[in-house]
C-alpha cells in the first residue's frame, strides 16, 4: 500500500479502515532503512500513527512545525521523499531533521529543541497580519517541556490561533527531569493503556450489551476529552486543553484531528502519549540506546570521548576531589552516566535546559565546588550569555566539556560544532583547549581544576588513542631540522591529516595546536623567526577562529602595517562611555599616537 | 541613625520599632544621591523594607542573591557601601550592580534578568555537597518570570533548601506581559492594600474589642499564609508557598523571615508586593520613566536612535509595509513605543524572553511579515543560538535592531555592547551594519526590507545629526589628495574621533565603516593599492570584531604567508564528517596543496 502513496492526496483517498496497515508498512520501512542508514529510530517509530493522522485529517496548505525535527522521518515519507528514503543522512540525500530548501511541505526548520511554539506563533501572526487562512500545528516531544524557550513561548500564546500537540512519550533523550514536566501529565503511558485495555477486554465479553456499552463509554469518553478535562499546568497559559489521547490509536487520532480541525479558535494543546519505539521490541525495551542508531557497519563501541571523560570524572571524586558533574538531558551520550551510576551525589541532569545549566554551575562554582558541564557544541551555542555574563565575567573555574565539537557528519547542519572556537574564544578570562588524543582530554580535565577561571575543552566524539598528554604546549607531530611551512591543526581528526600531509614535503612541520587560547606564542614566535610559511586547519568557521587568531598574532609581531583599535578581552566596567573609550585608547590623542606610530613604520 | 549603621552588626542593634525610620532615611538618601549620580531609582525605592528585613534577620553567612541587580542599591548603603555611596556608578567608584569583587556580601554578580535562582540552587547545592551551614536566598522580581531561564531553574529546583522572595510589583521595566506571569499573582497589589487598609481603619475604630480583634486576626492571618495558602502555578514545581505579604510593610517581614529563617527545608517561595518608587510621588505615578534616571545634568532628551527606530517604522507600516516590531519588554526604550500607540496590531512585546523573541520573528519571517527585532545589544546575546539556528540558518530576512551597542557607559561590565561584532559576524548568511548618523540607521531600515537573508544593525544610543545616508558604501570624512594612513572607525562617536584625529596630519584619510559584513573591499582594495597603514576603530572587543577582519582581509590580498582553512561563512549540510571535511578542502590532497601554493609563494 504505501508504494502507491506518492502524494499527501493519495493517503487521503485511503479509507480510516486502510490506515493500520498503511502504518504498519512504514514501520516495516522504518526499520529497515534506518537500520542501514542510520539515524533516529525510536522517536520516529513512535509518531507514525500521529503523523499518518495529520496528513490524514488536515490540509497541504497547513503548516506543521516538528519541535526537534528528529521525528520528521514518516512526514518525510509521506510528503513525496519515500522513493528516496534510503539516501537519508547521506552526502545529497535526504536531511535528517526538516528542511525547507528540501521540500515546502517542511514548513520550518528545526533541529535544536524547544523552539517549535515560538516559531508556530509566529506563523499564526503572520497568517492573521496577512489575511490568510491556514492551520498551524506544532508537535512537541514532552523533553522539550524542560526548555526555557517553551515556556516563554507558552507564556505568549493567548488569544493565538494554533494546535500544539504534545506527544507525551515520557522521554527527551534520557529520562525526563524536572517537576513541572512531572506535574503535567499525572497520568502516564503505562498505568493508563493498561486500565483502557482491560476495560474494553472486559467489556466486549460481555454478550449482548457488552459492544454497545463500549462504544456508548467511549463516545463519552471522547466526548469529555474534547469538552471537560483540565490541566492545571497548561490552565496558567490559557490554554485549551484536549488529552489524554492514545497517540498510537490511529481511529482516535483521526477522530480528535478531525473535531478540532475547524474549530482552532483558541490556543489549543492536545495531549498524547505516545511509546517511543513502538513496534520494534529491542528499541521498546530500550529507547535511549535506539534513539539514534549507527548506519549498519559502523562501529558499535561507545566514543572514546565520552568513557574518558566519565571515567576522568570517577577518579577524581574517587580520590575526594570537591568536583560536581553538569548535563543537560544527555547523561549517556556525554559520559556523564558513569558518574550518575557510581556518584550520583555528585550528578545533575537538568534537562534540556543549556542556559539554566551554566549558571547553575558557576553558583556551584562560587559555593566551592568545580562544576563540569559537558554540553554538546552545538547546544552549548544556547548559553552564549550565561558562559559570558555568569560564568567569564566573574571568572568562575568552570570546565566546559564540549562533545561533538567540529563536523558532526550525518546530523547535518543544525548540529555542527563549527563556531565555538570563536564564540568562546571571545570572552575574556576563558581558556579554550582542544585535546586530539584521549590522554590529553583527561589531562585537560585534571589540569582545569587548578586553572583560575573558565576552561573549555572542546573535541570531537572520537580521539586518537597515541600515548601523547598535555602539558600546556603545542606538540610537534614530525621531527624536521629546518623547517619551511608549519602545518598547525586543531583536533584529532586534523593532526592526523596535518601528519599525513606533511609526509609528502621533508620540509614542513606538522604541529598539534592543543590550545587556541591562550595561543602557544613560543612555537609562533619560532615559526616567525624562520620565517617560514603556515597553514592553519580547524573544524570552526573561520572567523574569529584559531587561523586568524594565529594571524592576528603575526600581524602584531611583524612590522606593523596594521593597528586594530577595541576592547582587548576585558571586561569593561561602569564609566562614562567616553572614560571607556579612552581607557582602550580611542580617545582622540590615543588615536593620533597610534596613527603617528603606524606611519613612522611604514 | 542611618548613618550611625556603618555593617550589618550596627543595623541589627536596632529595636523592631527603629526600623520604619531607618528605612525611611534610607529613602531620602536614595532619592538625593541617585538623583545626582543618576542610576535605577524606582526599583530600589520599592524594595527598602525588604532589604533591610533580610539583612535584620538573616545572618552575614547567608547568601543573597538579587536577580537583574538593580535593586541592589539599599544592599549596598547597608553593607558597609553607604559613606562611598555618592560614587555610584562613576569611574572607580560603587558598581550600579553586585559584584563580587566590590564585596564579598555581593554573592553573586547579576545585570542580565533571570539568573538568581540558577545561581542560588547552585550556591544550594555546593552548600550541601560540602556540608555547610547557611541560607541561600535569591531575590526575584516577578518581570523575570518571563523569562525562560527562571523556569528552567524552577522546573530542577525540587528538594533543593533555599528561599525565592518574589518581589511583584507588577512591572518588569514596562508592564508585564504573559499568561503566565498574570496568572501566579492573581491578587494584586493595589486591591490586596486597599482591603487590608480599610479593614485596619474599621477595626483600629472599634471600642474595646477593635484592637485585640485587628491583632488576633493579623494572627490569624500571618499563621495562614505561613501553612495553608496555595498557589496553582507553584504548586507544579513542587514549591512551599508562602503569600502574599506586603513587601513595603517592615514588621510584616521581620515577621515573616524570622519565621522561615531556620525552616527552610524544602524550596520556599514567599510572594511579596512591593511598590516601585514608593515614598517618592513622582517615581510612584511614573515607575517606567523613573526606572532608570539620568545624572544630573545629562541631557534627558529621548535617544535618537530610539527616536529614528520608531519613527521610520510606523512611516513604513503608514506606507502598507507589512512589517512587525517585536521587543523584549522595552519598548519605550528601544522606540517601539511608537508602533505599539499607533500600530498596536504590527507590535509584539513577549516579555524578557529574548530567546523566544527571536524564534518568534523566524517564524513571522517564514510566515511573510518582515520582523524588526530591537533588542539592546547586551542582552541579544541570549539569543545567539536562536539567531544562528532559527533565522541564519534559513536565511530568513529578518532586521535586528540591536541598540546600546559600543560602550555603554554606568551600567558597566554586564550591559557592555562590546561582543556583536564578532558573534554576529561569524553567523553565515548575517549582514552587519553599523550606523553613524541619524539618516544612516533610517536608511538602513528601510533597506533592509529588500535584504536576502537576516540584516543586523547595531548602533549606540546616540547618533549623528549629519546628512550623511547610506549606500552599502563606506564613506570618506574628509577629502585627502593621497593618504599615507587610514582610520576606518565603526559608529557614531568614533566616526567623530576619527575625523578630529585626522586633523592633526595632512595625510591620514578618515572613514566610516557603515558595514562590518560584508566589508567594502573596494575601499580596502584601494588602500591595498596605495600600500597606505590603516588603523581601525571599533567599540567592540578585538577577537573577530572588525579591526581583524580587515586584517584578514589584507593578508588574504597581500603576498600570502598564512593560508587558514575551516569553514568559509557557509552553514555545513549532512554527509560523513570525512566528506564534510573534505568538501572545505581539509583532506589530506587539500592540505598538501595548500602547502605546495604557499611555499611557491615564499
Amino acid at each position: 500500500m504505501l508504494e502507491q502513496i506518492k502524494t499527501i492526496q493519495d493517503l487521503k483517498k485511503l479509507s480510516l479502515k486502510q490506515l493500520p496497515q498503511l502504518c504498519s508498512e512504514i514501520r516495516q520501512k522504518l526499520i529497515s532503512d534506518v537500520s542501514r542508514s542510520g539515524g533516529h529510530l525510536a522517536s520516529n517509530l513512535g509518531v507514525v500513527e500521529l503523523t499518518v493522522a495529520l496528513h490524514y485529517v488536515f490540509d497541504e496548505k497547513d503548516k506543521i512545525v516538528w519541535d526537534v525535527g528528529h521525528q520528521s522521518y514518516v512526514h518525510k515519507i509521506l510528503t513525496s521523499r519515500g522513493e528516496n528514503f534510503s539516501s537519508l543522512r547521506q552526502k545529497d540525500g535526504i536531511s535528517g531533521f526538516p528542511d525547507t530548501e528540501e521540500d515546502e511541505s517542511d514548513s520550518f526548520n528545526t533541529g535544536h529543541a524547544g523552539t517549535a511554539i515560538s516559531a508556530a506563533l509566529g506563523l499564526a501572526k503572520a497568517r492573521d497580519a496577512l489575511k490568510q487562512d491556514y492551520n498551524v500545528i506544532a508537535v512537541v516531544g514532552d523533553g522539550s517541556m524542560t526548555c526555557g524557550m517553551t515556556y516563554e513561548a507558552l507564556n505568549n500564546i493567548k488569544d493565538s490561533k494554533l494546535l500544539i500537540v504534545l506527544n507525551d512519550n515520557n522521554m527527551s533523550i534520557g529520562q525526563n527531569v524536572g517537576s513541572a514536566t512531572l506535574n503535567m501529565s499525572k497520568l502516564r503511558v503505562g498505568k493508563y493503556d493498561r486500565n483502557k485495555e482491560r476495560l474494553k477486554k472486559f467489556l466486549l465479553k460481555v454478550p449482548l450489551v457488552g459492544k454497545p456499552t463500549y462504544k456508548l463509554l467511549r463516545w463519552c469518553k471522547r466526548r469529555a476529552k474534547l469538552g471537560f478535562v483540565r490541566n492545571s499546568y497548561f490552565d496558567n497559559f490559557d490554554l485549551k486543553y484536549i488529552g489524554i489521547i492514545d497517540g498510537n490509536e490511529i481511529k482516535d487520532l483521526v477522530y480528535y484531528f478531525t473535531k478540532i480541525k475547524n474549530n482552532v479558535t483558541k490556543p489549543t494543546l492536545m495531549q498524547i502519549v505516545t511509546k517511543k519505539g513502538k513496534g520494534y521490541a529491542p528499541a521498546e525495551q530500550d529507547p535511549e540506546s535506539y534513539h539514534s542508531v549507527n548506519r549498519a557497519g559502523a562501529s558499535t563501541d561507545e566514543p572514546e570521548s565520552a568513557s574518558v571523560v566519565g571515567d576522568t570524572l570517577v577518579r577524581l571524586i574517587d580520590e575526594g576531589e570537591n568536583i560536581a558533574a553538569v548535563c543537560a538531558a544527555m547523561a549517556k551520550a556525554t559520559g556523564l552516566a558513569a558518574v550518575q551510576r557510581k556518584h550520583p551525589d555528585c550528578f545533575f541532569d537538568v534537562g534540556i535546559a543549556e542556559e539554566h545549566a551554566v549558571t547553575f554551575a558557576a553558583g556551584l562554582a562560587k559555593g566551592g565546588v568545580h562544576p563540569f558541564v559537558a554540553i554538546y557544541s552545538s547546544f552549548l551555542q544556547r548559553s552564549y550569555d550565561q558562559i559570558l555574563h555568569d560564568v567569564a565575567l566573574q571568572n568562575l573555574s568552570v570546565t566546559f566539556l564540549i562533545d561533538r565539537a567540529g563536523f558532526v557528519g550525518e546530523d547535518g547542519k543544525t548540529h555542527q560544532g563549527l563556531f565555538d572556537l570563536s564564540y568562546l574564544s571571545q570572552i575574556p578570562n576563558m581558556t579554550v583547549w582542544t585535546p586530539a588524543t584521549c590522554r590529553q582530554l583527561s589531562d585537560m580535565i585534571e589540569r582545569s581544576k587548578e586553572n583560575q577561571g573558565p576552561v573549555a575543552i572542546r573535541y570531537s566524539k572520537n580521539l586518537l588513542h597515541d600515548a601523547r598528554g598535555f602539558d600546556g604546549r603545542w606538540n610537534k607531530l614530525n621531527s624536521v631540522a629546518e623547517p619551511k611551512a608549519y602545518i598547525l591543526a586543531v583536533g584529532a581528526r586534523l593532526a592526523e591529516s596535518a601528519r599525513a600531509a606533511a609526509k609528502e614535503f621533508d620540509n614542513v612541520a606538522a604541529v598539534e595546536a592543543t590550545t587556541v587560547k591562550p595561543l602557544d606564542t613560543d612555537l609562533l614566535d619560532e615559526i616567525a623567526a624562520r620565517n617560514a610559511a603556515v597553514v592553519t586547519l580547524e573544524e570552526n568557521v573561520l572567523s574569529g577562529g584559531f587561523g586568524q587568531r594565529v594571524l592576528c598574532y603575526f600581524a602584531e609581531k611583524s612590522a606593523v602595517k596594521i593597528q586594530s583599535m577595541g576592547v582587548d578581552d576585558v571586561f569593561v566596567k561602569h564609566a562614562t562611555a567616553e572614560e571607556q573609550m579612552s581607557d582602550c585608547g580611542m580617545d582622540i590623542d590615543g588615536i593620533v599616537n597610534a596613527v603617528r606610530k603606524i606611519l613612522s613604520n611604514c
